[in-house]
């Protein structure tokens, strides 16, 4: 047991995601927060609120600039976000004059949400694609075994005969939904400085929000500094996600007990007894969607975002919009080899 | 303290709601659940499944019956579910010919969440109204404060000056949407049969589904006995509208007791201190959001539904999204009553 | 479905409990609201607060008072509390002069905080004797079925033979430990004041507050109007008992299901499959598990309970623990039924 | 943002705990299992159940062994827990006759619940000293500015004064109940084997056990691998300290606010405001007293652990607990450093 099994040298090996971890590191967090800097000194170039000069000397600082880990550490202790000593640290580099023009108008959380959405953004296209081998892995199993005949149950009791293709129905029909869902999701640009108000850009803060948004690949829409539906959704998003294949899981690991209805491969061993061959995807599968449930209610709590910014509804949030993700991504990942390894469902 | 402060004889004054509760009523529910058994009488008559004599001799049973209570809850504590005593009884009432076709080919899974189906469509028709009711009243409240100064805070701290219509654009935002949500939301039938496969209505199943949606105003589905989705998106929404809610109420709280930037009229009293003007609904509206928050956790949980119904998965459904939906009801009329109540925004 | 299944017409039956309801009524709690101020006027008469006429005189009225319960529902809406509308009623009952000594150096919290102290100590009695008809029902199928064979199951596969007995030792084990901790559970009084600090008593407030805890039978401890561990304890029991008995009914519906290890008395009907017979109660105990540990989160938020007394947080703790307490109580309900049912467990 | 703020690079300089951290790596909970290892060598050999050579020649492989962490993921992967590679890895460093003598009659659980049981211990001690040295620091506060006047709140709003010593008190009070309850606790050891009846080890296992507990300085307790009470106890206890924790962070964020009545040294600073100090420890206690409420419910879920080891219950506690304990250690620092950035407490 260790703090982060989502991270962890050995736990992250059952629970962890070598695809997605990646976008949570820090290293891909100030990745995009150069992004997000030099997007906007860009943008705000564009439309004359700064010297063209400066945008490119912010942009060229940006693509090779590298922080002092150390000291964002310290400061982000201070400071509650990282973002003041970041800024401090690149306006060096940037150099004197075009430093001025750094972060212009800008706020910590609009280098942190759009962050964020910028990683968001690249995850869910992940998540879908895996969402649609999933499918895809699920059609097969029903070409082959659709057929069978599988014993119904109700409320824990046999019920009546169904088809394996009855079933597969059940597990598929939610899967789809959340594949064109993740493939609709907005992912918008946070852009509303000090206090929401974009007070230092004066009438050109729309157009330089919709250009930043565009250099980033977002979606343009008015700051959502403390209307944090945007996270909401995302987070119920991912735990409808993980608690399907939740329902998946608990469905397989009844199936294994009961053993005649199914033959599995790649089931786990026992320290114990060499002759069990666990159903360890399915039960994580499970223990992923009770996770996901859970955290959920933090985020929501979250929603209670007091004034233009609240210091402790935010920081809620990166205790636990992250791991949800990661848990969504262990559950496709797991999901996707269980429905690889189901070598028949149901019997002839 | 009482069990239920939503239907309490005092503390639903503070919490309930007397519009929406009645939909929650046993009376509401049965009453849904006859039309469900004469609509699929309807249905399966029109499509050749059952005699039309017989689809007529249910329609008037269910029109004028009314069920013993005593025997149903004798009943429910027994079988889990209150469907097999009610369908008996209803049978008796029905006649021994025509009762043959009362029914049939449905299970209590059917009658009973498209009962919740029918009752939440209506209810959610009356939130969007509510929602149109508060944006009115805080574009009122816009056009006499707006561009009232306001000291904008972030982690609870003064940052700079914003306007009244900053702050109140903030608190709109989110809840246009909802509002779009609501109307646009899905109201799907549940018909599935006894173990989802609608198995007793052959080649007619989705035409028979088909007509029974039509029929009650529902949306026509496949079968989502074990796939909650729908379940856990109505939570979800529901939680989301009750969080924005809370966020409008911290917010009045925190401008109340700092007292000089809101005027508030209807605020309580307190049994100790007679010069006190409490901010109730600012208050009950952060409690009712955090209520929500907690819940939507157990209705994820609900989604790990094993095989074709899990009576566990299920049942906890029963214990959470009626009182969430009670929880949203209450922060809406509060939300109306309180933007209603502030005589004055920010100071000129 | 509907607002609240532990109240309602027919789904009591499954989730409701004849013996413990009645303290979750308004009359319950109004006479516990009466015994406090009664017993409050006698203690602040022993201590020479009170002229002793005008604590008879409130213990007469007290004794006999029926308060007008749509003046409260009314007053409750406005005050966010039932107190300061209940001792206006009670003090026109009492005579203008004794009416002055009415409620003498309390605030709402103290009248509401005891009254569900006294409940809650009455229930938890009753609890404890639940607890201790399980143990003995687990003992007796111990003795009759104790040595029998059972197959042990780790991760949902079968794993090595266990005894009837092992198994009946892990579901008693948290059990005992129960009793003993409701039975040791102190339940304090609450008296504070105002602001907590008894400021009308003057020297005499710990002696008052000590006289008036041992006239309810409660335990005399510092006010604790903001510090709700008092709270938070007695959730966390209620949610362990309702946990360690959903492990109880999930063994045994997973039982049933396999179905040739145990035999049952008394499971339900299906309106589609007259052939079935349900674990009910077993599925129902572990959503009630589920309910509470759901409901537990919601408790724990209310710790931030910010200030002298927080109208959010406590409201927050009325919408969870009476059905906290409701569930565990209609959990320990179908565990003494269920153990009562179990006719056989375990092969000889 | 990232998976795991307690770990990360740089926000583990705001939620981080340098003390704590090192019991969560894997290094610790490695060197905790072979801690386990040679203990239950030792006691099987001195109850003459292994040979006192191969319990020597363990415990000698035991201190000196580091395992393959890449074959620990990669098994973790396949087997849902670490024991079996890790078991098998050391077993190689054994030797073939004493490996035999290895794990001897245990099971993956046994060694990982203990060694989280070991390190829990120590967190344990160290966090009551926190606690003491927190409850040092409102005492200096209380001998400093107790006398003082501070505005006591209720609902919001101003009530009555109080002093500050009132104030301090209502923090202090159950802190030093954690730091009792913290002493008290008992940490005991897990050992019962494949199916939690210690089968292999006969008439001895009690005494086995026994031994295995003192040598190990844990609590000798039967078997606890599906009666998870003692992990949530814990999760209780730790949920209640970081939620009193909030309750203080609240206060100060709001005295912080209103500006006053408090001076704070130590505040953050702002990337868009200069002038602004903002109170971030206070803001972070309530965002971890809420991240663990929320992480509270996962637990008891996992109180409904099916049969004689849950997968899915148990790997649920992993991607809580480990957490919930770094929020209560982050907790425990900022509230001791903001007890000492209190300059001054109310008005004099």
């Amino acid at each position: 047991m260790t703090a982060s099994p989502f991270d962890h040298p050995f736990l992250s090996g059952l629970v962890g995601d070598d695809e997605i971890a990646p976008y949570f590191s820090a290293e891909a967090d100030l990745r995009a927060m150069l992004s997000f800097e030099a997007a906007l000194a860009k943008a705000e170039a564009a439309h004359g609120v700064l010297p063209g000069e400066a945008a490119r000397k912010i942009a060229e600082a940006c693509a090779g600039f590298s922080p002092d880990l150390a000291s964002l550490r310290a400061a982000t202790a201070r400071d509650g976000v990282v973002v003041p000593d970041f800024i401090k640290q690149l306006r060096a580099a940037v150099g004197e004059e075009a430093g001025k023009s750094l972060h212009f108008g800008a706020t910590s959380q609009d280098v942190i949400d759009t962050s964020l959405m910028i990683r968001l953004k690249a995850i869910a296209f992940l998540f879908a694609g895996r969402l649609s081998a999933i499918v895809k892995g699920l059609d097969a199993l029903e070409r082959l075994f659709g057929g069978n005949r599988l014993m119904g149950h109700t409320r824990m009791q046999a019920a009546i005969a169904i088809t394996a293709a009855d079933r597969l129905a059940a597990w598929r029909a939610p899967l789809t939904t959340y594949r064109d869902r993740l493939t609709e999701q907005n992912f918008p640009v946070q852009f509303g400085g000090a206090a929401g108000t974009l007070d230092k850009l004066g009438p050109q803060a729309a157009a330089v929000r919709a250009s930043l948004a565009q250099e980033l690949g977002l979606t343009d829409i008015g700051q959502w500094q403390s209307t944090r539906l945007v996270i909401a959704d995302l987070a119920g998003l991912f735990a409808s996600i993980s608690g399907s294949l939740g329902k998946i899981g608990q469905d397989i690991a009844l199936l294994a007990q009961a053993g005649d209805e199914i033959e599995m491969a790649g089931g786990g061993t026992s320290s114990a007894m060499a002759h069990k061959q666990n159903p360890v995807a399915a039960e994580v599968l499970v223990s992923l969607a009770r996770f996901n449930a859970t955290a959920l209610s933090g985020i929501h709590q979250s929603l209670v975002h007091e004034q233009e910014r609240s210091g402790a509804a935010w920081t809620l949030e990166w205790l636990l919009l992250p791991q949800m993700t990661m848990a969504t991504a262990a559950s496709l990942r797991l999901a996707g080899e269980l429905a690889g390894n189901i070598k028949r469902l149901g019997s002839a």
